[in-house]
């Protein structure tokens, strides 16, 4: 590769917000995107949140001539809603689904059933090896009783673990989505200590777009106010990240984000806003600081107040995963009690039946629903403690590595 | 490193079937490996199957001094079963838990309870970088009739892809554990093919042990003989493979296995056979063909086969996923039938009561647990054909991928 000049590459990042049946205008909205890539002619789209494979075809049919090469990530009951729109082509794809991703019992939330996972693009573009990760972590329904932080936590962390096993052969790394974490949040302090990626909002030469890089913000008529309460201006969730590797800079020349309605439109495209990041690839030194991870005090700190987290949640899982088990040997119990008696009667022994036959049955069929959602309850506490315990001695690990590196510095 | 001599490790792999209360002499044979493994001392000791966080905790104490390093890998209900000891520093670890492992109410096999995985362990010995895999794949209860064989190939297919995105960094890549698969299987060919590596039962200088180098044989006591039927001398399922990158050239100097009984004991350490190796690494050239996969038309071949297999696995998925989902609608409805019925007769409506209200109830009690189950199995099928379509999917890029390599060689 020639690199001067060097490569320049548009990057598109979206949370679509594209949940069939649910989501506001969605058709008209998914139709924009579509115009809206078609037009600008990015070299990658990363798009989170769009559920329907439907609306990915469509898109698809749409995108075909301008951006030849996409993908799909398939995941979960009701999928990871990736999609990858891309100029040049994919050579290879891979998935990582995170361990731990919500409780099945909140119907109302729902992310359990996403299936939340990473996915991984090898891209080449002008001889150059771009590792493109695209993800999206457990929402934040609540900041100041967030139920979702630890499970947040980890996912941070298996997200970091994996970009950092899996890019040792790219020159250059990338990471688009929706983080669902603010810029000092330990997740992120966490992710970018362990990987040395940068951040394209506070590394670009030129901004344009919401204060301080919002990409959730009031103006927006589809986000729900009450929830920016405790952040009036807006919160900044949506990231596009970057490193080089192996000899290749990286530079953020502009970070361009939506400003509540989509250019040129009355309605904005989704309820995030849309960041499109320019960046500048060089061949260059040994690119210093940026090739790994910055070992230093703070990565030490934000390792172990990551562990810390998953310890509090590890306890609580521990006794949340005793309680149903003790809930089903009771259910157990109930209905063996109940078959015994009714056994009894059949057998025409000479035992009065000290409760009516319908509410004895209704007793029943409580105590079979309750057996069986314990046991299922039971199962997953089970596995997510068994996940928590791996996460904490993996971060044990991890700091005593950290820790024998700072001494020997 | 000084390559004059080259290194030369010994690598100990054994599928221990160590499952509490289930498995024959348990305590005992946990007692031999930990006195062999602290006797012989070799560098990495792979094992497999030790179910109980309390067998490890009894080995780990046995071997601290032989072994300073150790990890227990957990995921899944009752755990992965992994754990290794290595003589040499263990610098970090990372879980990836396969997307498809048996069905969970397939109760009498267990398999999708255990979160079968494939853990990755980065050992530093004398500065060279190994990046260490030990798995269990999916096991095979009936050979004519192998119900897991479409997920035991997608299992196969992830550990590929896991291990050439994950070992880019590596020096040496050495996989060990029990693969649940004979050598001339397609999910073995599709593994080596695609990563390149080598059986160090076929590459061995010296071999000693069971014929052809069989791991599970009708000599060993606790071997099922009725399992072996079609193959009297026994079968090869437990393997170590490895290869050698960036200028580092890997053979393997001898191969042992145990023969049904363990050396000077009167019974085995498990059911399998443990399988030794003796690798020597010296630094080279680049060791050709042995750094990738083999791009050529059987690789071409095997992966067509894998992808076929995962397309028919698809089909019957959907129609199992279709006839849960019908089956949780009609519950429901029944259901729905009932509750209308029984408000109708609270309000006292003049409607007669068709059944009696025991067996309403009944009724009811087998329609609630119908639609739990049905619902649980709808989402269980729902994920595996996600899962399916996304393997699918990756196959056909692979293909793609693999064509134009062999277009342009």
């Amino acid at each position: 590769m020639d690199t001067d000049p060097p490569l320049q590459l548009r990057v598109f990042d979206l949370n679509c917000w594209a949940i069939r049946y649910l989501s506001k205008v969605r058709q008209e909205r998914i139709g924009m995107i579509g115009d809206t890539l078609s037009q600008e002619g990015f070299d990658l789209a990363l798009l989170q949140e769009v559920w329907s494979e439907r609306d990915y075809c469509e898109l698809k049919q749409k995108l075909t001539a301008c951006y030849p090469y996409s993908h799909y990530f398939k995941s979960g009951v009701i999928g990871s809603g990736f999609c990858v729109f891309s100029r040049y082509p994919i050579l290879d794809t891979f998935l990582y689904q995170y361990s731990l991703n919500g409780y099945p019992y909140m119907l109302q939330h729902g992310d359990w059933f996403c299936g939340k996972a990473v996915g991984l693009l090898i891209i080449k573009i002008c001889g150059i090896i771009f590792h493109v990760y695209v993800t999206h972590l457990l929402a934040e329904y609540c900041r100041d009783k967030d139920a979702y932080l630890p499970h947040r936590v980890v996912q941070a962390w298996e997200l970091a673990q994996f970009i950092q096993h899996t890019s040792k052969g790219a020159d250059v790394v990338l990471l688009g989505g929706d983080l669902n974490m603010h810029p000092g949040d330990m997740g992120i302090r966490l992710l970018r200590g362990w990987t040395g990626l940068r951040d394209s909002f506070a590394d670009a030469d030129r901004f344009e777009g919401c204060e301080d890089g919002y990409t959730l913000v009031p103006a927006n008529c589809f986000t729900v106010n009450k929830e920016l309460q405790p952040f009036p201006l807006g919160i900044r969730i949506d990231y596009i990240l970057y490193k080089g590797l192996s000899r290749f800079v990286v530079k953020c020349d502009s970070l361009v984000t939506t400003t509540g309605t989509a250019p040129g439109k009355s309605i904005p495209y989704s309820d995030h806003e849309a960041v499109i990041a320019t960046l500048s690839v060089r061949r260059g030194e040994e690119a210093k600081g940026s090739s790994g991870s910055n070992v230093g005090p703070e990565l030490v700190d934000v390792v172990n107040e990551a562990r810390t987290e998953v310890r509090a949640r590890l306890h609580a899982a521990e006794c949340q995963r005793d309680s149903n088990g003790r809930m089903a040997s009771l259910a157990l119990l109930l209905l063996l009690l109940q078959a015994a008696m009714g056994l009894s009667s059949l057998a025409g022994w000479d035992t009065p039946q000290p409760f009516p036959k319908f509410s004895s049955s209704l007793l029943s069929l409580l105590a079979t629903v309750v057996l069986l959602l314990s046991m299922g309850l039971y199962i997953f506490h089970t596995i997510e403690v068994r996940m928590l315990q791996g996460t904490e001695e993996q971060m044990r690990l991890a700091l005593q590595a950290l820790q024998d590196k700072l001494s020997s510095m």
